[in-house]
C-alpha cells in the first residue's frame, strides 16, 4: 500500500466536498472545486510534457494556485521546486540549474525574475492567464499519483542561513508522515479556518498545507503582509489558527485597529524560527487571548520536529525558553562531538530521526553522508534536553563563537542585549581577533527615539552574563538586519564582511 | 526509516517519563516504569528463546501485563497471537495449531484452558508469578525492534461472525498507520485518562492501546464488567474517554449509583460493532453529558475505518443511523457485484483501503486473494454512502436474506422488531423455504415482564416495513443470544441448526 499525496486531496475532495476550502481575495472554492482544479492542473502538466521525476520550478507569491501546484506536481510523479522570491538572480539561477528544472511557473509579480530564468528551462507558464487557460482546457481526471511513496515530491532549497543552498529531497511518505506527526499539535480541523502568512516556497509553511487539506480546514490567503489587513482577515473569515514571525505579531498587537476588530475566533497562534520574547508573548497573549505554540524544525525534517504548547501558561517558567518536546513520531537526542550521548542539560549537537526526515540532498552524496548517519539527521544546531525532554536550542553550531577557548552562544548574548530598551533588534557574531581567535561582536539596530552607547550596552550585558560572553565591540546600523523568508536573521551575511580574506568558513 | 512499535513505547517512556501510565487495581506505573517493564519483558522473551517471527500466544483477561505483551512481543521481532478467552477448547486449539505458536502465556483465571493447550507449545509461562519473576530477573535494555516495519506484529484471529476463524496478519506499519489515522478522532492525550473495557485479545480494543500510549494517555483497567464498578472508576480516576458496547452503556445509566457519582471528567464515549439505538443514545447523553462517537471497522483493517462524531447532536437526523465517515488516511467505496462503482445511496459491498489494512490471512493465500484485490479490501459488508460520504452499513453480505428473489437486510427487520417494547433482543436470519428459497425468521428474547405473540410481532413489523421483509415466523427463547467478544450477535450460530443437511454455507 502506497500512501501518497494524492490521498490527501482525494480525501478532502470527497469528505468535505461542499465545504469551503480556499479563500483568496474574491476567489472562494469548495474542496470539490479545489480537487477538480488540481485534477485539471495535473492533466495540463502531463499534456505539457511533464514526466516522471521531472522538476517543475515555481516562482510565485502566495496564492491558491501555489497550493494547487503543491498537489498537482507531485501527484503526476514529478518534483516541485519552489524558488524563494527574495533571492538574487544568480541564486535563482543556481536553483534552476542545480535542480535541472524543465518547467518554470511564474506569476505576474515575479515576471521580471522569471523572464531572466526563461532561457534555462524548456517552458515558462505564466500565472494567472496562461495557467488558467491550461487548467480550463484540461480534463477533470483523477490524479494518477506517483509510482511509489518513496518518490520525491519536492526539492526544497535550504534558506541559506549556513553554507551554500542545497536541495532537500522530500518524498511523498515524508510529507504524509509529517502531516500525521503534527496533526494533534496544530489542531487543523474542518470548520476551523487557517490563515497563511508564511511564504509557500518554504517548508516551514508548506508542511502545514497537506495536514490542513487532509483535515478539511478552510485555507485563507492574504496579499501583502499588512498588520491591519491581517486583523481584518482574522475577523472577517473567523480565523481559528495562524502562524507568523514574532515581529509581525508585535506589529499586529500594536496596530490601531486592534481594539475594533473581533478576534474571538482566533485560538492558536503558532510561531517558529526563534523563541518569542516573554515580554512580547505576554503582551500578545493579553491582546489576542489565544494559545501560543512554538515550533522548531528545519527543511531537512520536512518542517516541524518539536512543539512547545501553551506558551501562554509557561511565561514565568524556564520552559518558555525551550522549543518544546518531540512530536509523536519524531525522536531527538543530544550528542557530544565524539558521538556519545550527552547528559541531561549538557550542551551538544541536536540529532533527530523520524519518517519525515529527508532522504538526502539533491545530487550531493557527500553533503548527505555528512548529515545523515544511521537514520539520524545531524542538525548542526547546538542545544540540550532538560529532565522532561524539553529541548533548548542554544545556537547554530556555525554561529557559536569560540573566544579564548571558551564557547560563546550568540543567542545567549543576543538575549542579554535585547533586554535593553534601546535595542530594537541585534545579532551577535564572532569576528577575527589576533589574541582570542574570535571576538564577540554585536550589530544593533536602535529602537526609534531611544539612545545607547557601545559602552552602555556592553555594561548592560555584564549585569546578566559572564564577562567573556559580553560583546567586545558594538556596531550600530540604521537599516534592518538581513533576514530569511521565515524571519530568521542571516548571521552569515552579517559575519561575511569581517572575514574577507581570513579563511573562516563563514557558513 | 522504519517506523515500528518500539518507537511508541520509547517516545512515551521519554516524553511522559514521570506521568502516570497504568492503573490496574493497586498497581500504578509511570510511563518510565511501563517502558522499563516492557524492556525487561522483551529481554525475558529473548532469553526464553523467542526468535524472529516466532508466534507467542496469549490467553489472558485484561491487565497491564497484557498491555506489556502487546509491546514486548512485536518489539523483539516476534508475533503476538491473542486468544479469545471465551472460545471452546477446540477453537483455542485450532488457533494455537494454525499459528504454530511456540510459547503460551496464560493468567490464573484461564489456567484450566491453558493447561489443556500446554502440550501444543514448547513452553507455557504463567502470570502473574512466573511472568513477574522473569521480568524481575531480566535486564532493562532498550527494545531491539523488529527487522522491518513490514514485519508482522500480530495474528488476530477473526471473531468468527462469518466462516471459520482466520489469522489476520497485521504489520508494525499497519499499527503505526492506524494509530495516526484515529489520533484526532479519538482524542487520546496526556492528562486525559482512558478506561479499557473491551477485551485486549480483540483488535477493536488493541488498536487503541498504541495510540493511547503514544499520546501519553493514562490507561486504566477494571476487573469484572460491573456497571457499578465502572461508574466508581470513572469518578475515581477522572476518566476522560472510554469505549463499550451499547448494552453496557444501558446498564450503567440505569445503575442506582449513577446519581451519586461525579462523572464530569467523562468527555468521550465511543462504541462500535453496531449503531446505538437513538432512544438509548438520547438517555445516555442525558445521563453522561458527553460526546458520543461510533466506530465502524474490522480486524482486517486493524480496527477503525469510519467514525461518526457527535452522535449526540445527530439524534434527530438520518446520520445517526450511519457509521460516520472515513478517517483521514482511509478510503471507502461501494461496489456492485460486477465490481463497478455504485451510485450514491445505492447498496453494494463496502470496500476499503488504507495503510492499516492487513497484508493477508496467515497461511491462507486463497482466502487472502478473495478479499484483497488491488490494495482494496472487500469487507463482505453491505452498505451505501450518502451525498456527504456518510457510510450506512445495511448488513453483512452473508446475513442478507434472499427471499423470492428480493434482498432482505436482516438489520432492517431487526430494527423494526426492536421498537416493540416486548423485544429485549432479537436476530433475524434466513431459513430454508421450499417456496421462497429462504424465509425471514426471527429469534426473540422477551423483555422481562412483557408479553407478545408471534402474530403480534409480525403485525408490528408490517406497520413500518414492506410485507416481504416481515418475519414469516418467530421463535422465542429464554437464554441470551450468542455474542462475539465485542457484543456482536453471532447469527451464524443462530442460523446453523436450521440449515443442517441443506447445503447453504451458513458462514
Amino acid at each position: 500500500m502506497q500512501h501518497t499525496l494524492d490521498w490527501v486531496i482525494r480525501h478532502a475532495g470527497k469528505i468535505y466536498r461542499n465545504d469551503e476550502a480556499i479563500v483568496d481575495g474574491d476567489i472562494r472554492y469548495t474542496f470539490g472545486q479545489f480537487e477538480e482544479r488540481v485534477n485539471r492542473l495535473a492533466q495540463a502538466l502531463l499534456t505539457a510534457g511533464v514526466g516522471y521525476r521531472d522538476r517543475v520550478a515555481v516562482l510565485m507569491n502566495n496564492s491558491h494556485r501555489y497550493l494547487e501546484l503543491h498537489f498537482a506536481v507531485p501527484c503526476v510523479g514529478a518534483i516541485i521546486v519552489p524558488v524563494n522570491t527574495r533571492l538574487a538572480p544568480a541564486e535563482m539561477q543556481y536553483i534552476i540549474e542545480d535542480s535541472g528544472a524543465k518547467l518554470l511557473i511564474v506569476d505576474e509579480i515575479n515576471s521580471r525574475a522569471g523572464t531572466a530564468l526563461g532561457s534555462l528551462v524548456t517552458r515558462v507558464i505564466k500565472a494567472p492567464e496562461e495557467y488558467e487557460s491550461l487548467v480550463g482546457a484540461a480534463a477533470n481526471i483523477a490524479l494518477p499519483g506517483p509510482r511509489s511513496e518513496n518518490d520525491a515530491a519536492g526539492l526544497y532549497y535550504t534558506g541559506g542561513t549556513t553554507g551554500p543552498s542545497k536541495g532537500v529531497v522530500i518524498t511523498h511518505r515524508n510529507h504524509m508522515a509529517h502531516a500525521d506527526m503534527v496533526a494533534s499539535g496544530m489542531a487543523y480541523a474542518a470548520g476551523k479556518p487557517t490563515l497563511y502568512v508564511f511564504p509557500l516556497f518554504h517548508l516551514g509553511a508548506i508542511c502545514g498545507i497537506y495536514d490542513a487539506t487532509w483535515r478539511g480546514c478552510k485555507q485563507v490567503f492574504v496579499g501583502p503582509m499588512d498588520p491591519g489587513l491581517l486583523l481584518e482577515t482574522i475577523e472577517k473569515e473567523r480565523i481559528h489558527h495562524t502562524a507568523m514571525v514574532p515581529t509581525l505579531i508585535n506589529f499586529m498587537i500594536n496596530h490601531p485597529d486592534l481594539a475594533r476588530r473581533d478576534l474571538s475566533s482566533l485560538k492558536y497562534m503558532a510561531h517558529g524560527a526563534a523563541p518569542i520574547a516573554p515580554d512580547l508573548c505576554r503582551r500578545a497573549v493579553a491582546a489576542l487571548k489565544c494559545k501560543f505554540v512554538q515550533a522548531y524544525g528545519m527543511s531537512e525534517a520536512c518542517g516541524i520536529v518539536t512543539l512547545l504548547h501553551d506558551e501562554q501558561d509557561l511565561l514565568d517558567t524556564e520552559k518558555v525558553r525551550s522549543a518544546g518536546r518531540a512530536t509523536a513520531g519524531a525522536e531527538v537526542k543530544i550528542c557530544r562531538t565524539d558521538g556519545s550521548l550527552a547528559d541531561t542539560r549538557e550542551i551538544g549537537e541536536i540529532l533527530l530521526r523520524s519518517p519525515a526526515v529527508m532522504v538526502g540532498y539533491w545530487n550531493k552524496p557527500k553533503e548527505t553522508a555528512e548529515v545523515l548517519q544511521d537514520d539520524w539527521y545531524r542538525s548542526g544546531d547546538m542545544g540540550y534536553l532538560d529532565e522532561e525532554q524539553y529541548l533548548y536550542v542554544v545556537d547554530r553550531n556555525k554561529d557559536m563563537i569560540i573566544s579564548g577557548g571558551e564557547n560563546v552562544y550568540s543567542v545567549e548574548v543576543e538575549a542579554a542585549l535585547a533586554t535593553h530598551p534601546a535595542v530594537f533588534e541585534c545579532a551577535v557574531v564572532g569576528i577575527p581577533d589576533a589574541k582570542w581567535g574570535e571576538a564577540v561582536h554585536a550589530v544593533v539596530v536602535k529602537t526609534p527615539g531611544q539612545e545607547a552607547s557601545e559602552a552602555e550596552l556592553i555594561a548592560h550585558c555584564r549585569r546578566s552574563i559572564a564577562g567573556y560572553k559580553c560583546p567586545k565591540s558594538v556596531h550600530f546600523q540604521v537599516e534592518a538586519l538581513p533576514k530569511s523568508a521565515l524571519g530568521k536573521i542571516l548571521k552569515r551575511d552579517i559575519r561575511a564582511p569581517y572575514w574577507v580574506g581570513q579563511g573562516r568558513n563563514v557558513g
